[in-house]
């Protein structure tokens, strides 16, 4: 099995962008990333995207983004896991250059969402949810993080204000991000006068759907100087699911996916989680990032929110999370939130994170969710040229 | 890299399968899969299926095939290349196993399209073509393959009449095939009496919409006959891509990705196509059946026809092909279709294709097509041991 690197990243603003289709936010990604690793041919494209086929009436992604990026022939796919598409596509992409199968290879998230609002999008989201089991109910989104926020907040005996830090360390970092969606920063007191959403989740608990589009480009590990002198090593990728409904696991208040691939990842870059310089993880819901850090190792059961109040989560903390904003404010453009995340993995350890830069960031890892938990997919990267 | 091979495989009857949900035909073939191969286990699953958010309104299939097969946990994704799905979704499960990555694989294709018939699948079909370019204009997938088939019997002098042996030749195999969709015998009066869908294609030129699911579990070849005395080595594996809109291609009656698709096959089979025993080829319209054996080197620009007017695609033929049914007899579940072709493959090389056996079959190629030919997935199995 080859180790392999990434040697180009790229992206377009997180927004509404409804004078850009799906291809060309694609396009602008993909385009940026090859430049940024002076590559001007790929051998495969792998797609990560959730929603296409019910918001655009475009399925085939795969190949389009390799036609409309004027590279027609190459290898492309599309893969889904829902809001974890994109990371799953690294994964996958991943294993083409492990595999020998191919050497260059560009994975692209993309998604876009804005262009109706309406019964589609909600719908279109729904269904990384139990269509017979969950959806059927009415069940959406937010009132599935809901239920498990107020189980919770039962539970452990938190308090709602427990959560602002999250929704503040967010928009802090969002607002020194030129492409956050949210680039205003906010106090405790807008957290809290937040509009109800679902009880207990208002406005500043959730994170906002939008376009946008992410882009890496990797190769084997031993050719990565070849073409970058920043390559960041990919020390681990694992992907584990969970049952698809919530009602279905023994304790809903635990991600047990989460547990099992950062496990896994841990095992891979024979690291533990006190390594870990900075984490981007997957604050779709406030209580989305309690729940992640206690499975990764960061907080006991029941204390994910502490880390917050103590202020661990911010960029001198000694976890600092949505290093660029998170999901709550740099935006949730779902099946492309997963390359974000790396892509800004990938900034912090080349040192390119700007007023967001954590000092001396060595280790990084992402960890993307779709659906309630039922996908998990967690990576790890490294500067470190002797791992 | 790692040679694979498929140790079991699995598949349910293709038809209308009201009484049945997606996860439930998924299951069934996947667990007749994990029965044959002897597996309780698989370290993932590929699910290949291209329409299960419009129609059913569920995404997520790698996490939900996973928890209703009672294997919560374990790695899932699904792939999604319009009907070229399943195929593409076997081809990323070899490159889990080829990397080292994963041991014991399972790729399922399911599709469930029966249960809406109306506005949703035509236009979930449609979404494989260009939405911006083709879709937008109200062209249909049979109307492009209309225009296709004009084309091509304009441009080398050729009779609708021609094309009938490939629909007699595939009725007449899949009447002996008890997983088939149609199992009933054509007559070329019957095929030229078809009812006209889109001019020159009537009904006897278009396969069948169809719920079914197939499935394959794979493992390093070297691993392969702890499970299985039976076990087909994966001898080669290629996707190509194309243009998605067919007007944007300089002839539009060349599958060009077919060509490119199949050469790198050959190449890493290290065989040419006089030495493949049998073709399972996509013949989602006739005109493709013409079209994919002209591409892949079986008969001269033009002479597709030639080889089903003089009889050399059937059991006894030159090139026998879609010797259970093919798309227009055995069914086309769109994203399962490329996964029946492989299970149906691996059948002819175990010598257990009925009265459809092909003798002394020891190379099987399959072809499965996304879209008019913007993605094209070739393989090529053996059971040659000395491979």
């Amino acid at each position: 099995m080859r180790d392999v690197s990434i040697i180009g990243i790229g992206q377009t603003p997180v927004g509404e962008h409804w004078d850009k289709s799906l291809r060309q936010l694609a396009y602008e990604a993909l385009a940026a990333a090859m430049q940024d690793a002076s590559v001007t041919r790929v051998d495969a494209i792998y797609v990560g995207n959730m929603l296409s086929g019910e918001i655009s009436g475009q399925a085939h992604l795969g190949a389009l983004v390799a036609d409309f990026a004027g590279l027609p022939g190459v290898e492309a796919v599309k893969v889904e896991a829902a809001c974890a598409s994109a990371a799953a596509a690294f994964r996958l992409g991943l294993m083409g250059v492990a595999s020998g199968y191919q050497d260059i290879v560009a994975v692209v998230g993309v998604e876009k969402m804005t262009d109706d609002v309406g019964s589609k999008l909600t719908a279109g989201l729904a269904s990384a949810a139990d269509a017979d089991y969950e959806t059927v109910q009415g069940v959406t989104f937010p009132a599935l993080n809901a239920l498990i926020m107020q189980r919770y907040m039962y539970e452990y005996k938190v308090s709602k204000a427990d959560f602002a830090n999250f929704s503040i360390n967010a928009h802090a970092n969002g607002a020194n991000n030129p492409n956050a969606r949210l680039q205003a920063p906010i106090t405790k007191e807008i957290f809290l006068g937040g509009g109800m959403v679902a009880d207990p989740i208002t406005l500043y608990d959730a994170s906002p759907m939008a376009d946008g589009a992410a882009a890496v480009i990797i190769c084997p590990a031993h050719l990565a100087e070849e073409y970058s002198s920043k390559a960041i090593r990919v020390a681990a990728s694992a992907l584990a699911t969970d049952t698809l409904s919530v009602h279905d696991r023994k304790d809903p208040l635990w991600l047990q996916a989460a547990e099992d691939s950062a496990r896994r990842a841990y095992k891979q870059a024979t690291i533990g989680p006190e390594a870990i310089d900075f984490f981007e993880l997957h604050d779709a819901f406030t209580i989305m990032s309690a729940l992640s850090l206690e499975a990764c190792g960061f907080a006991e059961r029941g204390r994910g929110t502490r880390l917050a109040v103590d202020g661990q989560i911010t960029l001198e903390g000694k976890i600092p999370i949505c290093t660029q904003g998170g999901l709550k404010a740099r935006g949730h453009p779902v099946g492309a939130t997963g390359l974000y995340q790396i892509v800004e993995a990938a900034q912090q350890l080349r040192g390119e994170a700007g007023q967001n830069q954590v000092p001396n960031a060595r280790w990084g890892m992402t960890q993307n969710i779709g659906g309630s938990g039922a996908t998990i997919v967690t990576h790890i990267l490294t500067n470190q040229k002797n791992h």
